[in-house]
């Protein structure tokens, strides 16, 4: 065959709904050459690992650690554990993810209860409870934000609601975690999973989780044979992170430097500042939306920081209007999936590129470009709109 | 928290049964930054990385690509997309991997008829010609090389033996692919899947795999909402792999990038010369060791080219070996499991380590510890037993 050439990317500044630009940062540690899966110097690697996703997620957790699998896999590596056939799980179903919840229970066997909600919006605390007293379910299942609507679910009382049933609450912070406010354990969550490709800034393909001991004891609570899978048995993945060190799979090294650097990136500037760094930035890029005079998708009030919904004007074709950012100006938007398909586009800022440099230029590009698909926007609106935030923040 | 420093790992030279030292170049190709997951540069790389193992698995197969997880997570999603509860399913199981795919096939709820063997040993084709008489299985899995054990299954006569019974032919080459005679098309068999910490040369984290149209056929047989997991359906991951580019899971790109270069790598040098330098190198080592007076382990015969087991001297503390091995010359030698706990080493030569100057350190240092720790060893005995191997070469 005709070998092709080395990996030789082109340059792009990806402002969609996440795989976003690594931190540059986090490609040099994983650029490390790699040490055995028992050497002294692993070990002490996973356990920093896990000392500081601790501090990202806001848990005291000792089960905190990587699953070996992009962020769907940790899903299901926390629900396959935890379920068992039969059992029944109520699920705010208010996108994308929300429906992947639903199914990966589903495929666990379980009895699921999905609370179907129109994309763009949140379940109210009603609308949980009503469905909670009515299952009584062995799981609370809810994605925080969703970025298929770009929406995140208020957790409030959610974990009182639990505890009236004896329930677990599971939350899926993929989208959310380091650019949003999720305090796992002053939400009383019982499982969250992430991954790296959104507000972390690492590449896809490690997925940072957390488990309570209430979790670890349901888990536990089984016998491991009944456990439907063995690479995503987190009680033998348990055993692997704890010293006792029980070999399961073989770690995947460079995701985990890649994995410790992302936290390092974040706790460096402060959990709280990088939080506060995505919501800067994802106000620059509603108001500069705005000033386009373009129309934000979905509810605001619980739009999430990090990413922002843009209605499609009539008339512009919006696949068009991506590939020319795309060809032209490097410049990466997302499209949308399911009943937003076609009608807005997911503009993200988040991780490496929550900055404001890349906000003016995606937001000076998306003028040049629509203008340039015949769609009607205000001369310089966006950029200075998103000036003004950055002046007064 | 007091935050770590940067990831800063100390030099070794891993002469173990994997992961071992990561080709440079594919670190480097590791560092590229990200596209988007619908870039044509993304879906071209996915393309093209699926054309080159093809030539590195020997198969015309259309479905070759890579699995989002460490080796193990491949063979899980093989088996939970193929084997439905109550499959029959016969496993040779002659170390520390065979019991792995009875454990896997067992927790997809399949019938699993294991022939149990001694380790060291292989089974004989009249052993699994009997069991597949016996059982009729629709599938017979097998480890081909097992590095718990340092042996590889012969697969002569065993793609006739499963036509005779309508059986499915299974091979977990994670061990031997690319530094051992893997023919997938010519030995008939419908699914293989491998890892790149071995004689790929690239870090654990990503699973290449290829699947027959007999295979292919008989996951799309299966109702999707069937197979009981999400990450690992291999009919979802299929229809992403396509032209139709149907989304999944977030692709793991620097992983992507790092499985692909890994494939150059080894095509640049040519399969069978990537073959070759395993088997001189393997032989070098295995002479060494016989030289320094030490005693292979098990069926010499049968013995993968890229891994030699070692038996431990008599009075020796085997981990005390390692442990200065590692220590002080900072190269890394194999511990070994289960019923060879503590009985062998296991050494390997493999990847970006199947080299004449790794070979000999690890040979030196060898024969410096074992002294050292009381052993007898011969004096110049390794280093000039593996000299003639290069030297008659």
């Amino acid at each position: 065959m005709d070998i092709p050439g080395p990996i030789n990317p082109p340059a792009r500044l990806l402002m969609g709904p996440g795989p976003i630009n690594v931190d540059p940062r986090v490609l040099r540690a994983m650029a490390a050459q790699l040490v055995g899966q028992y050497d002294p110097y692993m070990t002490a690697t996973m356990n920093e690992t896990a000392a500081l996703y601790r501090e990202v997620f806001a848990t005291a957790n000792a089960h905190t650690l990587i699953v070996d699998a992009t962020a769907r896999g940790a899903i299901e590596a926390a629900f396959v554990s935890l379920l068992e056939p039969g059992d029944r799980v109520v699920v705010p179903n208010f996108g994308r993810f929300g429906h992947l919840l639903v199914e990966i229970a589903q495929r666990c066997g379980a009895e699921v209860h999905a609370i179907d909600l129109e994309w763009g919006t949140v379940a109210t605390y009603e609308q949980i409870a009503d469905e909670m007293a009515r299952v009584q379910p062995k799981m609370l299942a809810s994605v925080h934000g969703d970025t298929s609507t770009t929406i995140a679910q208020p957790f409030d009382g959610l974990r009182e609601l639990c505890d009236r049933y004896g329930s677990l609450l599971y939350a899926d912070v993929t989208a959310s975690l380091g650019g949003n406010v999720v305090d796992t354990d002053a939400w009383g969550i019982d499982v969250a999973t992430a991954g790296l490709q959104k507000c972390l800034g690492g590449p896809p393909g490690s997925a940072p989780a957390t488990f309570s001991e209430r979790a670890v004891a349901a888990i536990d609570a089984r016998r491991p044979d009944l456990i439907r899978s063995n690479y995503f048995d987190m009680a033998m993945i348990f055993d692997y992170w704890s010293d006792r060190r029980l070999n399961h799979h073989t770690e995947a090294t460079t995701m985990l430097f890649g994995a410790r650097e992302c936290a390092r990136v974040i706790l460096e500037e402060g959990l709280t500042n990088c939080q506060g760094r995505h919501l800067l930035n994802g106000r620059a890029m509603l108001a500069g939306i705005e000033g386009l005079g373009l129309i934000p998708f979905g509810d605001i009030e619980h739009k999430m920081a990090n990413v922002v919904g843009v209605h499609i004007p009539d008339g512009v074709d919006g696949d068009a209007v991506r590939e020319t950012l795309l060809h032209d100006f490097g410049v990466e938007i997302g499209t949308a999936f399911g009943p937003l398909a076609g009608r807005i586009w997911r503009i993200g800022t988040m991780g490496y590129n929550a900055r404001q440099d890349a906000v003016l230029i995606t937001l000076a590009a998306l003028e040049i470009v629509l203008r340039r698909h015949g769609a009607r926007v205000l001369t310089g609106g966006g950029v200075d709109a998103a000036y003004e935030v950055y002046a007064t923040a």
